[in-house]
């Protein structure tokens, strides 16, 4: 356990790191199944799903305790209005997110030989794909605040067994994550949206959090912990 | 820890909410793997049993110190037998647990560009299917009622594995639930099952749940914790 | 926690149970895996592999605590030899093994609509499968004990994670446990064994247990605890 | 708990059979895998990366304890600089984690009828790939510093699920450890690399672990505990 709490810069490059670690799995073990997997999209999903779910166990696990392992704008803007994390600190902490992201997906192309600049292609809009962003995000922050109500330690498993469903129950693999989606326009692969798409996701998904917020204010009262992490006091 | 328990109406949100995640990911994952698997079933089956055993892993650990999770009347009945919630609330659970189901089917539908109204046409009948069930059941409730006993902390992760398997050693891949099986009937896709094969599945559900219940008392000893749950202490 | 330790039945029991579930998952998800899997036998193995290891956390979890949960004589054997269970009480540990892997063989039948009464017709045999059959029980003993030599409570997980990586890397799935083998060998199925050819596997896995007990005897010293469970004393 | 800190050469003796049963999980799942595939390379992947994430938990919690489970001369190279175990020491664990990985592939051609020697023709080479071992090895090594000053007792499924994801999201499958390296030079099969690639694996290597150990210094201060286990101390 840390003699003092971690600075506002570890915390940044925790986030930083976490947040590209997030997304050079998601989009890279998206590149590398779609490519192997024969034409069969189950298993290129199986591929992605797998590898996804298992970072984000590690991630948070271990950068939980330092910067509470976020890596998503709308869950610091949850923990925001729970003044959980300073306004000026969550900006930050979003600003880190979204270039972490980007990073992730460009060692990603790197390291699987792609191009390093790309604008995905990939369509994903309307009603239906909106109402499961907005579900799955629900489903996330319900997941992080609940699970780090009664049983802080179980949130890395938590979080990740959960988007290893949510995977599988929306037809856009549940980004539920707008530091994920702005990067993931970036990829024209098997995980990339094209930049037009990303206004509406973005959007479901702050609606998502919002009510999702709003049903665990109900559920298990007005505070969380400061942090995913289950070690560290705020500053 | 919460310095008071539960009110009804949180553990009945919470069943319902918990039982609307399970069968949102049972049909939408149901749907998204057949769709994708081009036809090779068993592929189709890994992307339906994974979401499940995931989802539910979370659910009971975040909902158990809520409201049990039970998320299933079969196994309302077998803790309603054991007095660790009256007879009142039990009723109340089941109502909200198949109210939550239908919700949760609802959902799959309109998130996947569904009809969302459906009646399934899934054959389910048999009595190779109807033991299966009776027998996946008596595996579960002895899953939830002997790790309950000794491992407490264990029971979430146990019911999610436990499921894993059994959705691989009945035909039918182990509803073991009637509020899973009357929600299934409202969708004509992988998860489905024919209202009329519905009644069958649900007698051998409880014919399972209630054996189980007696071989656990001989096993474990007379008396559950009131709860899924490992905080919470019954009202 | 019992206030008293489970009684001999109890824990004859417990063994006859899990050893059932055990063979009925083994048996009945490889029924499955291989009808649905369109003849590809590595989805095939995936169907059989992910169910096993999940039952097997299961079963150890929740049983440990009553009977140890060995399932396997061979483990027994190396209990008995470090004096953690009584002669009678290993020969009568094993007898229910057996016994309980027959009726979980039958149950699988009978749940998916298979000829109850069986025997294999699959060759499974020659220097390679029985190398492998030592090496997958060695491994197994050896897991266990040097895990509940350090961390009792981890066993439940490195048990099911460890037969889910052997399944991998035999080409027989390691039996690795001679009440197993013979329940095998009445399913003409994806899991059988030939009557013949049983005798060369229990043979191999015995080697392997032995081995396995003197290295462990070496490396973490002379006693277990006394049971694979964590919570009650032996009697 | 040992009343003594385990010896060297029991210390030895558990890298020696960690590695060895590392290297036979991943070589024998890779032969399994791609034998049984039918060609379809994502499946095999799923065949070959669920075994290796399964046996790294079940090694590291089982030998954490007695040797910290290293089972990778980058990790003992990280851990003598930061003075968590001698110089000589760190030889003699290079050394016996060379000739463990060498028995381990050999044990998996036998188990699996192959030709017991063979050299690799499977060219792993260019700079797409020596990055990728670079990032491999970073996360590997951040993954076990970090969570190893925070959550020590999540080690073992930290670096299991890691090597899950990192699989995916390089061409190579990860290697991120020297003595896989050279091991997997000696199997012409899945798993394999050409002798002649092997230096550029193993410079990218050590220089991805060398920059995790930098920023690892940065973020969560000086000292390592001495061990991955959770349990011994330094000798």
């Amino acid at each position: 356990m840390p003699a003092k709490p971690p600075s506002l810069t570890q915390r940044l490059t925790a986030e930083f790191i976490g947040t590209a670690f997030l997304l050079a799995t998601v989009v890279g073990s998206g590149i590398m199944a779609e490519a192997l997997a024969g034409g069969n999209v189950a298993i290129a999903l199986l591929g992605n799903t797998i590898p996804t779910g298992a970072i984000l166990v590690v991630l948070i696990t271990m950068l939980g305790p330092i910067s509470g392992a976020h890596f998503n704008p709308a869950v610091t803007l949850v923990f925001a209005i729970q003044k959980a994390i300073s306004a000026r600190d969550s900006w930050l902490y979003v600003a880190v997110q979204i270039a972490g992201g980007l990073v992730g997906v460009w060692a990603a192309h790197l390291m699987l030989a792609e191009p390093v600049l790309q604008a995905s292609t990939t369509e994903r809009t309307g009603g239906a794909q909106w109402f499961a962003e907005a579900v799955a995000t629900f489903g996330l922050v319900f997941t992080i605040v609940v699970t780090l109500k009664h049983r802080e330690s179980a949130v890395p498993m938590a979080v990740g067994l959960y988007i290893t469903a949510a995977y599988w129950f929306t037809a856009s693999t549940s980004f539920a994550n707008p530091a994920v989606t702005i990067a993931r326009s970036f990829s024209d692969t098997f995980a990339g949206i094209r930049p037009v798409d990303m206004p509406g996701f973005i959007v479901a998904q702050y609606v998502g959090a919002v009510i999702a917020a709003i049903v665990c204010h109900y559920l298990v009262g007005s505070r969380l912990g400061s942090r995913l992490g289950d070690q560290s006091s705020d500053d």
